[in-house]
């Protein structure tokens, strides 16, 4: 079993955990009085209130603080985009059907089932203890297999189904088909043969317009694409100065297979995107490396894990960088900026690392690639990837469709060149070669420097040359020196025109919003029947509840006005004027993650003062209504913790009893 | 010509206007490097945060102000809910295809715009003046007709054309090809005959996994529906509490026929909606109504448009909710409240009316429909709808489903019941009736409360009662009163059972970005190539430009100090230090909406004060950092005016001069 931890270090209990976010409506299967369809959740209050703060962090957090251009594209995009970004012929995962159930199964997550089930089968008929990696298992969101039987292979099968089990992500579609002929895997549902193994494009296709017949879009899988087609608008309206960055927030999507795992595998999911356009020439420094170089980060590095190691190793990302462990400064930079991001955000740092992509686990596009992976109880969940796409996109687009996807930059000092130049006398050229003239002048000009320099030198000391125009003639031609010059001369360029490097950071703010849940997630040793949600008081979904202590309407007008003025002040509140219990209240909203608690009761109507409760020590202090209201203002604003607030205001001990 | 002025009052030249838009990135074509794809469009910098700034507005004004729990539901939805809703059988247009030219018009629009091209023409031949409802042509979207001939029609044609272009939008398929027939409209590309109409559904469809081989799902045109499936798990989390509001909002999508006039009709588009959930038997009365009732709004009724009018009146909402020109209250609340929020924005009260919808335009779901629409250049757009829905839609999911999409309420005071009631001698009937036992018995409780009270009577006189139950014998069946009792008795309720009305208002969110940069654009008098769009500063994409007068290293310590400075206060800022002079620099900001700006210069370096300059007015006023920050700051949140400011700082004349 992975250990799998509360904030408080007791074990997690998933079905515990699943029933909270259930009851309090953070989020929910879409369709379910339909019958639900897969892999579609809807969010409900609470989780949207929290998305749409994990949003607003982010974006102050990157957009705003790196002056980033944040544009918002279109989701249906039409298909030669796609096509261009070679995710049309890629993005696609191998599937197998059985005939006669009519089930799919994903080809690779099937061989790898099979073969492990039957790895453990060996080690119980050998006695040995089995290790269940359950973070590996629920990231394979395997189908489960029939009952595994104790059942000894040859130690030649066993090494060659853990030879296999190794390279498992390097398969195609027809090595996958041999493999299941060859290790005899049937169905797990029916037990009969399956078909062979065929690619499904894990995008959605849309007919876009009336008069298309078959689809010709997508709906894109990712927001990157929209950001690189609109590269040189960017560019101009950032004045042609470079680095820089664009950002988009939106929804993407993957016709998932078979969802699994709740929030972690979904068809729509919301994504953040950044794409940090740089000069491959710079050494893609980063002016703003030596604010973060001292970040301490955990990273698992790619030679580790190909040792079949897991051990990550603790350093600063300024070490990683001057150790080449981590390529380069821009991409230094924002692992680090990625990790105050998500640290700000209520993650818990132990259950956070930095892993690198191996070399054939890298999206087609990938030059490098680092994910932020998040310890959950389903294991290590990537949750922020961050690749440079080096300058493939741009490339591509360019390639394609002939737009201008470059910077052109004056040089500050003019680049002189040397080079062998070649001059061709035109006017004894034509009356001499006639009709081939143009062949056999491209012929010359088509020289490379190395020849040209060799042509030189016989053309000084033979007085001609000869070279291969395979057109003309016997496809020799000769060439004296009154009708050809080639000289070594200085060419000064001015402009210099490149294709930028891309430095991509791409989070999955459902799944962010998933794992942060699990790290927050801790019960009372005296009531663990109920969870307690402790967000950092800028993400809470709620910040301020409001109690009464009774129904009397006396009380009421206070509520009205604390809500009005925390309003003023830019404080979520609400009231919760039910018939519950003081603390029964307390503790729904502890569930909801709502940092605190204000109660009216009948010593507010005599003096206006109030009490305020904090969630995570369910301690309470007593002062004015204005000084209350000014507290909770700073602890919202994150100028001030409980303990500072607890220290200068009146201890109150009275209410939670009930 | 419609009549379409600036903000100060000048002729909008829209190409112009569309030029600024374009130049400074507010959108663009989506895909232009690939040939572009109509219908949809991507959002600059400029616009993207104009956007979320609406965004922003819209949940603080509605969900925070209102207590509106706000969700988040999948765009990609199940084909059964939108065939329950009535999308699939009803939100589609006729088309008819040019088989010529594989062109596709919609139906509708085609035969307007030839019956009108042809009165136009009409009247030019019996040397009328031709008037144009530029915004009724605009709204249309129409295709460009060949140039109008002056031909002289029959008056009894004349009347005829009229008349079916008043019930235009009344047609189905077959009567639209009908007229195509009757009036020989042909193909206005080619000329040719066209096919017959057909319904082109307008929602996108999509295939959810892998194993369905037809799509089996829908891109939703609307949020609405995700927010009725979710309404049991909403009531309870409201803990059972009616009224509430839930509140969306995301993307929905339309696949127009032919998309048109930029951001006003396309394919992809952000929606946000609200579903206020209210109790039919309430009088939908609602408790803050007293709150707006004396706003004053221009109305455009239903009736004055069956007369053939367009003009609107300008009465108070307490005033129209009390005759009945708007149903109810709650209706009127959120006309009030859409109004406060649209003229938040910065929309033009003299540019907005709402208008209410006439029987035979509304939603097939839609009791009642009142929209706001704003006045542009293409004529009056619709961009807010608030619709009364009724239990349209919790009904047919329940029916469908099953589901318990309704309340269950306990009586304040139990509901006492006079009716009569039936009580069958179970003993007796059995032997009596033997197989037909349970026909008769039913045949018995089905008889209605005026059956009952006429057979109480009879049994008491007669002593038997004869009743139909065609299933048995000869159809007729006589009971004696030892078998069978009838008596008027009294039920308590104790609950009550209901399904709750919608009112909802739904935003357009691109239109209305679009409608709002069309009023608050204008040009100064002295440089009319170049726009200023005065958006309220809350609304403004960045709020502060700050500008060094050159681009001497000794300023840029003090800029840098003023972004960290701003971006602490929440003020978010651009820099330009572009080698323009300092006025093409705020006339560039000028038309990128930005309200103030803030200029270091070497007096900065002596004495640390800055200059504050208003986009509005360009006046200036000098004073220290500190205080400047302290002026925008107040300016931004809205508690000053740069009147309040310009009085209390020193005015500053200078560098505007270059």
């Amino acid at each position: 079993m992975a250990t799998s931890t509360t904030k408080t270090g007791a074990p997690l209990d998933r079905a515990t955990f699943e029933s909270l976010l259930r009851r309090r409506l953070f989020y929910t299967p879409a369709f379910e009085i339909y019958g639900g369809e897969k892999g579609l959740f809807d969010y409900g209050p609470p989780g949207c209130a929290l998305q749409n703060n994990l949003v607003d962090i982010w974006r102050k957090h990157f957009v705003l603080e790196e002056d980033m251009l944040e544009v918002d594209c279109t989701q249906i995009t039409p298909a030669a985009v796609f096509k261009t970004s070679g995710h049309v012929d890629k993005f696609a995962d191998w599937m197998c059907k059985d005939p006669k159930s009519g089930e799919i199964f994903r080809a690779d997550h099937l061989v790898e089932q099979v073969l492990e089930a039957r790895l453990k089968g060996d080690k119980e008929a050998r006695g040995q203890t089995v290790e269940i990696d359950q973070a590996k298992d629920a990231k394979r969101r395997k189908k489960k297999v029939k009952d595994v039987q104790a059942v000894q292979l040859d130690d030649a099968i066993v090494k060659e189904y853990e030879e296999t089990l190794a390279k498992i992500d390097n398969y195609g579609g027809e090595e996958l088909g041999q493999l299941i002929k060859k290790f005899d895997i049937k169905s797990p549902e029916t037990g009969v043969d399956l078909e062979p193994p065929r690619a499904f494009n894990l995008m959605f296709q849309v007919t876009i317009g009336p008069s298309a017949s078959t689809p010709n879009g997508y709906l894109r899988p990712e927001t990157a694409q929209g950001q690189f087609l609109n590269f040189q608008k960017l560019l101009e309206f950032n004045q042609q100065s470079m680095p820089f960055a664009s950002a988009s927030i939106g929804k993407s999507f993957r016709n998932e297979i078979s969802p699994r795992s709740g929030l972690l595998r979904v068809r729509e999911f919301l994504m953040a995107e950044i794409e940090h356009f740089v000069d491959p020439e710079s050494g893609k420094r980063h002016p703003r490396f030596a604010q973060v170089k001292d970040t301490k980060m955990t990273l698992l590095n790619r030679n580790v894990q190909l040792e079949g190691s897991t051990k990550a190793e603790e350093l600063t990302i300024g070490e990683a960088v001057a150790s080449k462990l981590v390529d380069n400064e821009t991409l230094g930079y924002f692992l680090a900026r990625i990790q105050m991001f998500l640290l700000r955000l209520g993650v818990d740092y132990s259950k956070l690392r930095f892993r690198q992509h191996m070399a054939n686990e890298m999206a087609h596009y990938a030059a490098d690639c680092w994910d932020a992976e998040l310890r959950t109880s389903f294991g290590w969940i990537e949750c922020v990837g961050c690749a440079d796409r080096s300058a493939f996109d741009l490339t591509v687009h360019r390639n394609k469709t002939g737009a201008s996807l470059f910077v052109r930059e004056t040089r500050a000092e003019p680049l002189r060149i040397e080079e062998y130049q070649v001059d061709i006398d035109k006017k004894r050229f034509g009356p001499k070669f006639k009709k081939d003239a143009k062949a056999v002048e491209q012929a010359v000009e088509a020289l490379n420097q190395e020849l040209r320099e060799k042509m030189s030198l016989e053309l000084e000391k033979e007085g001609r040359i000869t070279l291969d125009v395979p057109a003309v003639g016997n496809g020799r031609v000769e060439l004296e020196k009154d009708l050809v010059k080639i000289e070594k001369r200085t060419r000064v360029e001015h402009v210099r025109e490149y294709t930028p490097n891309v430095i991509e950071p791409s989070f999955g703010i459902g799944r962010i919003l998933y794992c942060l849940i699990e790290h927050v997630y801790w019960s009372r040793p005296e009531d663990d029947a109920r969870g307690v949600l402790s967000f950092p008081p800028p993400v809470a979904p709620t910040k301020v509840l409001l109690v009464p202590l009774s129904g009397s309407d006396e009380l009421r007008p206070y509520l009205q006005q604390l809500t009005y003025k925390l309003r003023r002040m830019g404080i979520s509140s609400k009231i919760d004027d039910s018939s519950a219990s003081i603390g029964k209240r307390y503790s729904r909203n502890d569930e909801l993650g709502t940092p605190l608690g204000i109660t009216v009761d009948f010593q507010t109507v005599k003096d206006n003062t109030v009490t305020l409760r904090d969630r995570d020590t369910t301690s309470q202090v007593r002062a004015s209504e204005e000084e209350i209201c000014a507290a909770a203002k700073a602890i919202v604003d994150g100028e001030e913790t409980w303990e500072d607030v607890a220290k200068r205001l009146p201890k109150f001990e009275g209410q939670e009893v009930d």
